[in-house]
């Protein structure tokens, strides 16, 4: 089972890595990072960690999962008509088709999310809209085999439904005790609608 | 403020990036991967993926904040003397020390959990013990400048609460914020007390 995580310049390290270290868990599954335009690293956002592509999008055309992960990189890839193009293929044939963050931006402009509720980063849910999904203020999001999760770490919610649905809920259950992934956020204002008004402004501005 | 993660072949990717991902987000942070033996990249302990280390350890040798993470390659870094000698004299200066998962055996080794509780990933709590620690099954332990954080996705939790003690409980939040830290995990198998004993069984055979 391949599952191809495309990355590139100005990448949100998380966004990728949640979802590889539960699917990566998953019997059989091969993770395949894939530079956009080409193998090599790829700098994060902050540009403080390079994240290697062993391989380009153009080497695994059909994967059995897509995971699209998000950053401001994802701003050019949604112009990019080669990068839309192997978007649009692989999802033609894959099993699942799934975003982290921003990386729904890039569904979206490949018109996958067409008439489809669809989610991202709370600071750009808006821009889902303007690319034909109807944006829903959910951590995940799922519409037959495309699943779109929120910001960042919602990537490992996202993988841990998706990895239910791939090899049933034992095998889910048995990744997140593996990963320990049993949170306790020292506080509650990891969303909009939980965090009081003068974080959500600070976030804002820090972003 | 330069923060150390120090990265080996063998790593649990996510036991790195999750701190990294809240940690680069405080005010004048710079995060650096350094190699345990040489700059390059390092693969992960299933080896479906690079993280590029900039420099190596000896390069930062009085980094404020050390986060060591763990994966299976910290077997051969609790031997090596060199590394060891890095972790303590760092230790010395450091603001903080800290690790994820079984990089708190490498703390260990080098003596530094010596009479303190700590934790580590629950497979391993015991050797804890035998390194000169007193094992507790937190997900963070907090002792004076010394945080041990439990197994893989725990150093999320870990580094929120370092941030909000480096920087404030405000900007702590914030950050929390901006990475949608609002976990919903579909399952609440996260930890043995939670989760069935069929599936600790499980996650015991798959490790």
């Amino acid at each position: 089972m391949d599952i191809a995580i495309p990355i590139f310049d100005g990448i949100t390290a998380l966004d990728a890595i949640g979802p590889y270290e539960v699917l990566s868990r998953l019997p059989g599954a091969r993770v395949h990072f894939l530079g956009v335009d080409e193998p090599g690293p790829k700098r994060t956002d902050n540009r403080m960690l390079g994240l290697h592509a062993d391989g380009a999008l153009t080497d695994l055309p059909h994967p059995e999962v897509i995971v699209f992960p998000g950053g401001y990189g994802t701003r050019g890839l949604m112009n990019d008509e080669g990068i839309l193009a192997w978007v649009r293929a692989a999802h033609e044939t894959s099993q699942w088709t799934t975003s982290v963050c921003t990386g729904a931006l890039v569904l979206g402009a490949a018109g996958i999310l067409n008439g489809l509720e669809a989610t991202t980063h709370w600071l750009l849910l808006d821009k889902l809209g303007e690319l034909g999904a109807t944006p829903v203020s959910r951590r995940v999001v799922e519409q037959g085999k495309v699943i779109t999760a929120a910001g960042v770490s919602s990537g490992i919610d996202m993988a841990l439904t998706l990895a239910a649905r791939m090899a049933g809920e034992d095998i889910a259950q048995a990744i997140q005790l593996a990963i320990e992934y049993d949170p306790e956020p020292p506080f509650d204002s990891g969303s909009t609608a939980k965090a009081p008004p003068r974080i959500v402004e600070m976030a804002r501005e820090r972003s």
